[in-house]
């Protein structure tokens, strides 16, 4: 796992140079269950004090933590000082801050980016009055999601594996997804699977898999039914997102419940071209440079020129430690996305590009796949589904 | 799971009663990166877009969700209204607000408890942006903390089941833990079957159990090492909490390592019984309505007083959803525990009553039992270990 911080550490000393502010300060507590989701970038493990991780532009790093986290801290071999207490943060940091004298310093908070939002409010006052008015506190929410964004090489490879797994289950599904049996026994399946391999969820586990069967399944984030049965007519659909190696994958792929010797029928057909087209729209559309809701956009217009209603939802989202990885958003630019629709696409991030539509009587037909964007323009990491499949 | 949400809810609304605000607002997002840890009390499952969850005085409970986040919730029937949004939050919430008409606004930051501390800085700033001045938004940190610390009966019935299991790994500890074994490989045995149980780490994985085997230990939260053997002569000592069905154990146990036909050396025995005592007298102290320092100064003066010097952290901390489950702390005044020690002990909160001594040569000897507050004073919820077995 260092090989992963020591990366992350070294891409962050190098963006500090462009940030807005000379010291980057990471300040967490009880991390196992306040978590700032910039922290696992840069330290292996958990801080269970008030802790202040430090970089700063000169390229020096520093970590004042608790005594008993000291340890693995000074172990990683990641920090150029380590300065451990037993009382209280507050002399410690403020003797270490006085030392690097930084004008401004960049706090883990943004009101666009999750990912880059991990200082609560509390621990914000906190630092308030420890810090007085001796520095200038700003965001550093364009930088942390510059920092999650840009994947190294060893971050695309854990990508990429956690998506070869995925399509394995994706190849097994089949074998349990017969005429009969219900979205729940499914998803058991499924799961059963990835606990037994010691895989984790890329979101909840209670919501993931997401699996829907025909035209009564609940659309979105629910659980799926015990009640929900595989039917012939209908479409066959599953969301799976699983973290391998602290890597994540987010999937969609469908199927056509067939009659024997049922052919496809035309509506489906017409529904999944469009659906295949307007991906392969947001995928022509992704390049570095553009904003984030020109790709929603190309791939929202041909889906409707094809005859089908709109997405409620954003084309793609960035893939990492989590299946939402924040940042620049493939999205419209609707109140709910806030600036993240309006952010660049950038060299190394990784995308979603995912919709569907809902055919009547027939059900949820969906799609997603995985692009990494490179100088040329975008490149699958995901092996796209190309075909109906017949279950 | 919704017996214990509908459980925290009913509390919730009693709680309210005398709360110094008349709406309780949890406002959150991607809940999976971004989880508040008030959340899962009120709430099975996560929710993706800006979500605002309102338990007012008059007892109804609304929320304000994203559309494809509104069917698990209105399934669950806890919620008396549930309002889906497309767009954006803002409208929704400004309109839900005006109908309730609260003055006060409570929200879920504290200085001094993070596990009341789930609102992040830049959600704060979003509902000042939204809200403007129409509302005063106050800390619900001592509301959020009564209501995590007061456990229901389910709640402590899950503790007391956790404690259970870890009890079952602690009986098959000294069968992996023999002379020349590392604490590495017994790290390893134990996480085995813990993960082949399928339950969870009360704090991180990585550093979970805790092994420490004689003198040349890392002690506090490092990772056990491959390197350092178990001994004759010397101490083993393990530190163990597990997640079974959401809630959590802490536990501590020590052995001594025995030559063959060897008495335990009368050090040894001296350290255990001052150890032993000082849990005692902490118990005797453990009382509603005594403020917690007053439990860990118990403790601390009977530990020197046998000569041993001062253990470096608190005598006990509350146990719930996690090890470390916030709220008023059994710890000594020190600037790091922030207001937590002069919080008062109430009725249902369950402690862990914690510390150690090192002893030269040997090793860390320590141990951890958990106990929950009745009108009458302390009871054990664990069973307590009151001797010290060779290994």
């Amino acid at each position: 796992m260092s090989q992963l911080t020591a990366e992350k550490l070294r891409q962050a000393r190098e963006l500090l140079q462009h940030a807005d502010f000379d010291v980057w300060l990471t300040f967490v507590r009880e991390t196992d269950t306040a978590g700032d989701p910039a922290l696992p970038l840069i330290l292996d493990g958990g801080l269970v004090w008030h802790s202040a991780l430090m970089v700063h532009k000169s390229g020096e790093t520093v970590a004042v933590v608790g005594n008993y986290d000291a340890d693995p801290i000074q172990h990683s071999g990641d920090w150029d000082k380590v300065v451990p207490y037993v009382q209280g943060i507050s002399d410690p940091l403020l003797r270490e801050l006085e030392r690097l004298s930084p004008k401004k310093i960049g706090l883990n908070f943004s009101l666009d980016n999750s990912m880059a939002d991990g200082l609560s409010h509390g621990m914000f006052l906190t630092l308030q009055n420890i810090l007085g008015d001796r520095y200038e506190l700003v965001s550093a929410s364009k930088f942390v999601s510059a920092l999650r964004s840009k994947k190294t090489a060893e971050e695309v490879g854990r990508i990429k594996h956690a998506i070869a797994e995925t399509d394995t289950i994706f190849a097994m599904a089949p074998g349990w997804a017969k005429p009969g049996v219900s979205e729940r026994e499914v998803y058991e399946h499924i799961q059963r699977y990835i606990d037994g391999k010691g895989y984790g969820y890329g979101w909840s586990r209670e919501g993931n898999p997401i699996v829907n069967s025909g035209p009564d399944s609940m659309i979105g984030h629910g659980v799926p039914s015990p009640n929900i049965t595989i039917t012939p007519g209908h479409i066959f659909h599953i969301d799976l997102g699983i973290i391998v190696k602290e890597y994540s994958s987010d999937i969609q792929r469908c199927w056509y419940v067939a009659d024997e010797g049922e052919k496809i029928p035309e509506d489906v057909q017409h529904a999944f071209n469009a659906v295949l087209g307007a991906i392969r729209a947001g995928f022509q559309a992704l390049k570095p440079g553009v904003e984030g809701w020109t790709v929603d956009a190309a791939a929202r217009s041909y889906l409707v020129s094809q005859g089908y209603e709109e997405y409620l939802h954003a084309l793609g989202h960035q893939v990492g430690r989590k299946a939402h990885d924040g940042g620049a958003l493939l999205g419209p630019k609707w109140e709910r996305y806030g600036e993240s629709p309006m952010m660049k696409i950038e060299v190394d991030h990784v995308y979603t590009i995912e919709l569907g539509v809902i055919l009547p009587g027939r059900g949820y037909l969906g799609l997603e796949e995985i692009a990494v964007v490179k100088e040329s323009g975008a490149e699958w990491l995901s092996n796209p589904q190309e075909s109906m499949p017949f279950l």
